[in-house]
Formats: structure tokens, C-alpha cells, sequence
């Protein structure tokens, strides 16, 4: 792991560093010392490890929770290079869906296909930050939607570190199998009106945890619209799970 | 409005009133004064306006948001007359669901009936109350699940009053007309596994709501289930939507 640079914000550091080919960031609390919990952030599709909905989830994370959060970039997105494969089918999938083919099961295959490199990247990557003093081997949540959910649950249901998921935003065509190993409590996103994602799709995959505790919290609104909220909600979330001593009993 | 009697806790003192033939309970933190916003909570079917579902969430809005919170007893139930009407109703229901025919519209039906009643008398209860010195004329919510959903949804969408609203474990057939007349923020709870109201009654009934701030809770388990991390959840949003100076930008 090599660090690139280093910026710091009032509250919050910000660090760009590389893991072999991997770019990413971890952000932490301004003068963080020591063990606390770790969260992935998984990023959207054609988005990047610092795209804004990554980047303002992860400051209040690590500011308001004491969190050490890290995202990096999915292969063919951000700093990594394009991945010839991707773009021919993205370019057979725009096709196929203009000749009438539903987009859900074809973003569905892609992303299982991508989930095959993220899964063994994104535990890499834990391996390497937890070795970090001001990381430490904590608890670890995952937080992702759309794209970062379709790589998330492959990645929740492989990883045991990961005690706490938030994810959303999501079918079940590809991810079925791993979303029924995952066991660890849940916040599931879904937005009422998802052009992307058909909400039969989305609850099938809430359905289809395996988790004794998840809990669904839908919104009106397309894809991209989750209300602000939420990510109040995701903090809480993540403070009972992951922090539970300093989130008091009512949190 | 007559008080028959005044129990003083730690934080929280209880009153028992009654309203011409309406028997019912104010909370409101201990020593109240002034103009604050009032919460009227409809009880469950076969429950009354004391049962420990509304009680202890009662307490909490007093004494965790110095609400003033009031419940009263439906019709045929709690400290209220029976009625025979509701009486026969109940049993020949008990006999039509024997004899293979669906509970919910049948649940649904009765409800619509109950609510001609009760829409009237909480709109006459909240005259009252807001005349007190302690309660006052502030922003109103409304928490109802199961029958209090039933009998909330006409409530609310019938009385000007009501700035938000909790509903939830009751489904759309009786209740989509005036669903879609409410436009005041809701969250709306679903038990997953509800084994009295079907999933896709319920999520049709959020999706009638005519509100455009709704937001839709779903937690796995039976009717009676819901899980204690939505209490802290609703006290969030009454506590955003009734007294947003207090709650602050990100509550």
C-alpha cells in the first residue's frame, strides 16, 4: 500500500493511495489514532471512489462516528484504465436493450462478472488498511448502492469482517445466492420509482437476505434520488452496529 | 373535557380525561407549560388508549421531545360501552373467514364503518386539548398502525391540523380514497412477514398515499413485531417534522 497524498479538512483527513493496481482514499477523523470500525464504500456506475454521493456519505461517517472509511475505484472506472471487455458490452447491451431486451438482467450479468475482481480486491484492500495504526482490525461495514450493491452483496456474503451492510438500489436477478449467505443486519435502499432497477426486483432481493435483522426503508423518487435523511438513518445505522458502546442504548 | 385523575412519573405526568362519552390519556412532560406540538396516537384493534405499545411510545415523545400525546379509547373498546353492532359484526367475520373467505376486507370494511365515528371525535379531541395551557395550539401528528391505521388514514386526511404522520401494518382496500388525499410527510411501517395484513396490501397502501415526502419501513417478522430501533426512528421524525428548531439540521 502507497500513500499519494494527503489532505487534510477541518474534521477529516483524506488520503489517495494505490494498493498494486487498485487506486482508492481512506478518510479519517483529523488526528485519528488507533483501532475503530472501517467502512467500504462500494461507488455507482460510471462513478468513481471520490464521485460526491461516495465522498459526502464518507466525511460524515468518519467526522460524526470517529469512522476510518476507504472506497476505491471498480476495474474500467476513476483512475483505473478502461477495460476493453466492459465497453464491448456495454456497447452489445445499449444494443440489445434498443432492440427490446430488458436492461435489469443485463446490467445483472455485468456485475456478477465484475464481482469476481472486486470481491478478492476489496478484501486486499481491508487487509492492508487494518494494518494501518490509525485503522486497526475493528469492525468493518460495507456501504453501497446501484453498482456498489450488485458488487456489495457477493462481497458482504464472502467477507466475515463485514458486521453491517448498507445496500440498495439493486435486483436480485444476479445476486440471489449470495445475498441468501449474507447474515450480518442490513439497511436496504430502494427508491419507490427506480427507472433502473424494477421495484419487484428490489424487494425480491430484501426478500432474499438471509439476515435475521434487515430493514427496508423505500422512498419515492428515481434511481438516483434518496432523500437526505437516509444517510442520517445510515449513520445511526452503522453507529448501533458497528460503534454500539458510543451510540447509546436509544441509538 | 373533564380530568379524572393525574399520575406524575419522573419525567412525564398522565392524565385521564374524558370527553363527553370519549375516555382518554394526555402525557406531557413534567411541568409543562406552554404551546408545544401534540401527538394523538390510535390504538390497535382489541387494544385500548393505555396499552403498552402506545404508552410507552407516548412517554418517550414527552419526555424525550416535550410533546403533549393524547390516545383515546375507540368505540367497544377499552373503558368505552361495547357495541353490539361491532359485536356481530366481529362474529359473523369470525364465521365468513371459517368459511374460506379473506380476512382483509373484512378488516377493512369494519374499519371504514369504525372510522365514521372516529374521525369526528379526535377532530373534536384535539378542540379540547389545544385549549389546554400545557398543549396549546401547536403542529399536530398523528402515530396509528394496524386498526389505528385503519381509523388514521381518513383521520388524517381529513384534519387540516396534522402536519405528519406514522401509519402502517394496514392495507390499501378500505383506505385508498382518503390515502390519497393526505399530502403531509408520513413514515409508514410494514411487518414483512405480517400474517394479518398481505404484503402487497399494505405496499399498495403506501403507494396511494398522496404525500411527496413518504417513506416506507419494512422489518421481517409478524404483525405484532416491530423491531424497537423504529421507536428512535419515530421519535426522529415526529421530532423533524412537528419541532424542526429543536431538532436540529441533520435530525
Amino acid at each position: 500500500m502507497r500513500f499519494l497524498s494527503q489532505t487534510s479538512y477541518d474534521d477529516v483527513t483524506e488520503q489517495l493511495f494505490t494498493l498494486g493496481e487498485i487506486p482508492g482514499v481512506l478518510w479519517t477523523p483529523a488526528g485519528a489514532a488507533g483501532t475503530r470500525p472501517l467502512v467500504l464504500m462500494g461507488h455507482g456506475g460510471g462513478q468513481h471512489k471520490k464521485a460526491p454521493g461516495i465522498a459526502v456519505r464518507a466525511r460524515r461517517f468518519a467526522a460524526e462516528c470517529g469512522f476510518a472509511v476507504a472506497a476505491v475505484d471498480v476495474p474500467g472506472h476513476g483512475d483505473r484504465p478502461t477495460e476493453d471487455e466492459y465497453d464491448r458490452l456495454a456497447t452489445e447491451n445499449q444494443a440489445r436493450v434498443a432492440a427490446g431486451e430488458e436492461l435489469a438482467p443485463l446490467i445483472a450479468d455485468f456485475q456478477a462478472m465484475v464481482a469476481r475482481r472486486t470481491v478478492p480486491e476489496w478484501s486486499a484492500v481491508l487487509d492492508a488498511l487494518q494494518e494501518l495504526e490509525h485503522v486497526g482490525s475493528g469492525p468493518v461495514g460495507y456501504w453501497g448502492v446501484s453498482l456498489g450493491c450488485g458488487l456489495g452483496v457477493p462481497f458482504v456474503a464472502a467477507e466475515p469482517r463485514v458486521r453491517a451492510a448498507v445496500l440498495g438500489l439493486g435486483g436480485v436477478l444476479a445476486s440471489a445466492g449470495p445475498a441468501a449467505r449474507i447474515t450480518v443486519p442490513v439497511e436496504f435502499l430502494v427508491q419507490w420509482d427506480d427507472e433502473r432497477v424494477p421495484r419487484e426486483q428490489c424487494l425480491a432481493l430484501f426478500d432474499a437476505l438471509g439476515s435475521a435483522e434487515k430493514t427496508l426503508h423505500a422512498n419515492p423518487g428515481a434511481h438516483a434520488e434518496i432523500p437526505a435523511f437516509e444517510l442520517d438513518s445510515t449513520l445511526r445505522f452503522f453507529a448501533r452496529h458497528l460503534d454500539p458502546e458510543s451510540s447509546g442504548a436509544s441509538a
